[in-house]
């Protein structure tokens, strides 16, 4: 029996296919409460007493990177079995209990991390901390329960991937793109792989990852940070810490030395479309400062209406339908940036492709400017504030960033980090990570095109 | 101290680079004796006496393909601190030992194995297997041991790798080509792993691949089969049997939708040069006939004068230096088949892409003739004449064999499974693997010509 709510569970399915966007923060960060438990469980808790509601996100340290060779999907399986029943709850009963009470909830996996999150009235949080804490330990998980999941995801794949000839393409890309580091693997896993995943796998999963020493919990919210400390003291705190996990240190990049391509031609694309990768640090293995000025650097360059190649491209050459650029910063290993865009009218993909070429060398050659810099700041910061506005956006941010190697400081020095970014700074790294002779390029085709 | 002969190292240098060429086998396979030591040692015993020599082989199933994400070039490594010290020999003293009798050793690291050889008079078989079976379980492994011998690997790849544009290219071509499976990974693995590789790695490798039920000796000569049973029962029967090893499955690849390409221009290329390459399956993972097929297939193809690609773009056309096609069919999983080629003169890399696409085109659209595939056959049965000729050539087409998922028995009936290859046979091996939909192109590009 599967009670989760549809809605719950799209969304869920969503989330699999992007690293949640974390390029939002408030331009003064809250004051936060953070500690740990004895059995190792990391605690943050945002106070936010603008309505009587509370975010309560458990996030674990384990996501599709961590996934042993062969096993691809394992990770986003299991966020699927979370919701089925434990040794107190039938299987959907908390799913149940949250939409009883007028809440949301939602679940998702990425390369870093897998998250479950509840948003209910505050009366509800001992309730919720009592579901969650269960379901970290005692998971029924059994063949009837394994199979008929396996079947689901694997009807996700079918129509989210399969079915989607621009998600095969990013696949691939992705497989091209990095050479030795697991990102190359999809979130979902590969299809052959999948069909494969059994009881076996589950178990020794959950084992592994599911412990309080491998958690981060995030409570945001109308609530008072003492009272959240001993609930979870009381409540996540009777969990036994989780056997010893080793480091999260997995294969990196070697060095790359050639310029690659992975096209897909399809009788199901209408319209084309053009995309070009390339490894560059995140967050975390970026030397100080070189994360923010590629924030702000694809910010300049396509973040948005304003940036260089919207204007060019979509409104003053009028070439292209969609244009843009992205820097998926907050990651625990070396992540990509991209470039991407579709012809419009008579324009070719080749059109597309040069102009959006042209913009990154002409930042390469000659720089940004000092003005386009500060506005660029300007619009980051205000997403981040417009994320501030939503609690769980807040959650959200603090727990991606500690499960991706961040601490509470990094997060709350990130405004400031982000406003000393220099114009020579996004120059530097433009002219260092984007080499066209170490990047990856995609593209779409119809049938006809070939 | 380093008493390994230069040739000797050179030769174990060249055979990282490719697996070893198993494309032949003599046209009546000899009566071999092959059983197996109460410890698991697998034996084949080739009896050869032509000249008073003989050839002593150990093979061992592990490759590179074997090792543990973030190891590459442990395998290798691995190969080479083999010719340092045991507990009873010290460095060096094997090697001398082979120099001293006027006899030849060599060893080399695949995929899928890493084997050592000597040959000597046969009165040397029995000294021969004592430090061979002295060395599968005494080796001294320390950091005065593995530091010196990590550099000279380092300076290796630096040598052959990192200084040569065309296998810096095949690197990634590789890396491009496999999305999921080990093969993805060079052989002698990627510098920044290599660099990594340290004693534990070495002793943890040694445990748990080195030992006699992972091994398979390959004795041929000039010997009776008798003796040498009893010989390999008194010397290599009294290792014990080592850890149970877990069956070597390797992720596989997952469906490929997308036609790649890698590009690598550098200075140091004189010569523009093309090469194409798909997924195929292997002698082990093929349906029964295809890998015959897709010999036979690269035969007709490319494979020499006689070829089609050789006399259209060379003879005819004159535009290519160099062409042809290759097919790796001894593999444990599934392998790939390429074809390549360099323009001469005026003509471009693009007309010798063409040409051999062209040629492709033809055997999809109208099959090869009867005529051409018998005589594809007889080149290719001639073939394994020669090799059968050459004592070692025999040695290794067992041992590769039989550590690639094969038997003796297969062996056996290789010429005649190749001589029931049919034209149609070959047309549909054609048709089915070689989708350009599906294929990854490699470009070397001279700077000039960017």
């Amino acid at each position: 029996m599967n009670l989760i709510p549809g809605a719950v569970r799209r969304a869920a399915i969503a989330a699999v296919f992007m690293t949640v966007p974390v390029t939002a923060f408030s331009e003064q960060a809250p004051s936060v409460d953070y500690f740990s438990l004895d059995n190792g469980l990391e605690v943050v808790v945002i106070p936010d007493r603008r309505a009587p509601v509370v975010t309560h996100m458990l996030w674990y340290k384990v996501g599709s990177a961590d996934e042993d060779p062969g096993k691809s999907g394992i990770a986003h399986f299991f966020e699927h079995l979370m919701f089925k029943g434990t040794t107190n709850h039938a299987p959907g009963e908390f799913s149940a209990r949250v939409a009883e009470v007028g809440g949301r909830e939602n679940a998702f996996t990425s390369y870093d991390y897998t998250a479950y999150y509840q948003q209910v009235a505050p009366t509800e949080l001992r309730t919720m901390m009592e579901f969650e804490a269960d379901r970290m330990v005692n998971l029924v998980l059994t063949d009837e329960v394994i199979g008929p999941e396996r079947d689901v995801i694997i009807e996700e794949r079918n129509s989210r991937v399969e079915n989607d000839p621009s998600s095969l393409l990013s696949e691939e890309v992705s497989a091209t793109l990095y050479q030795n580091h697991p990102y190359r693997i999809p979130v979902i896993g590969w299809m052959h792989e999948i069909e494969q995943l059994n009881r076996e796998d589950a178990i020794d999963f959950y084992k592994r990852y599911y412990a309080p020493n491998n958690a981060v919990l995030v409570v945001a919210g109308d609530v008072d940070p003492g009272e959240v400390r001993e609930m979870a003291t009381e409540i996540y705190g009777k969990i036994p810490r989780g056997p010893k996990l080793e480091e999260r240190v997995r294969p990196t990049e070697p060095e790359q030395n050639t310029k690659r391509t992975v096209q897909l031609t399809d009788d199901r694309v209408a319209v084309p479309s053009f995309s070009k990768r390339w490894v560059v640090p995140s967050y975390r293995t970026a030397e100080p400062g070189e994360a923010e000025a590629l924030d702000i650097f694809s910010e300049v360059l396509g973040g948005g209406l304003r940036s260089r190649i919207y204007q060019e491209l979509i409104v003053k050459q009028g070439i292209a339908s969609s244009a843009g650029a992205f820097y998926q910063g907050v990651s625990l290993d070396d992540t990509s940036f991209g470039v991407y865009g579709s012809p419009r009218g008579e324009a070719t993909l080749e059109q597309v492709e040069k102009a959006i070429d042209a913009e990154i060398a002409k930042i390469v050659d000659e720089g940004v400017t000092q003005d386009e810099v500060e506005k660029a700041k300007k619009r980051y910061l205000r997403s981040m504030i417009f994320a501030r506005d939503d609690q769980s956006g807040m959650a959200r941010i603090y727990g991606s960033a500690l499960t991706t190697g961040s601490t509470v400081e990094d997060v709350a020095k990130w405004t400031d980090r982000i406003r000393e970014v220099t114009p020579e700074a996004v120059q530097k790294v433009a002219k260092k990570y984007l080499d066209d002779r170490r990047s990856v390029a995609g593209y779409l085709l119809p049938e006809e095109a070939n």
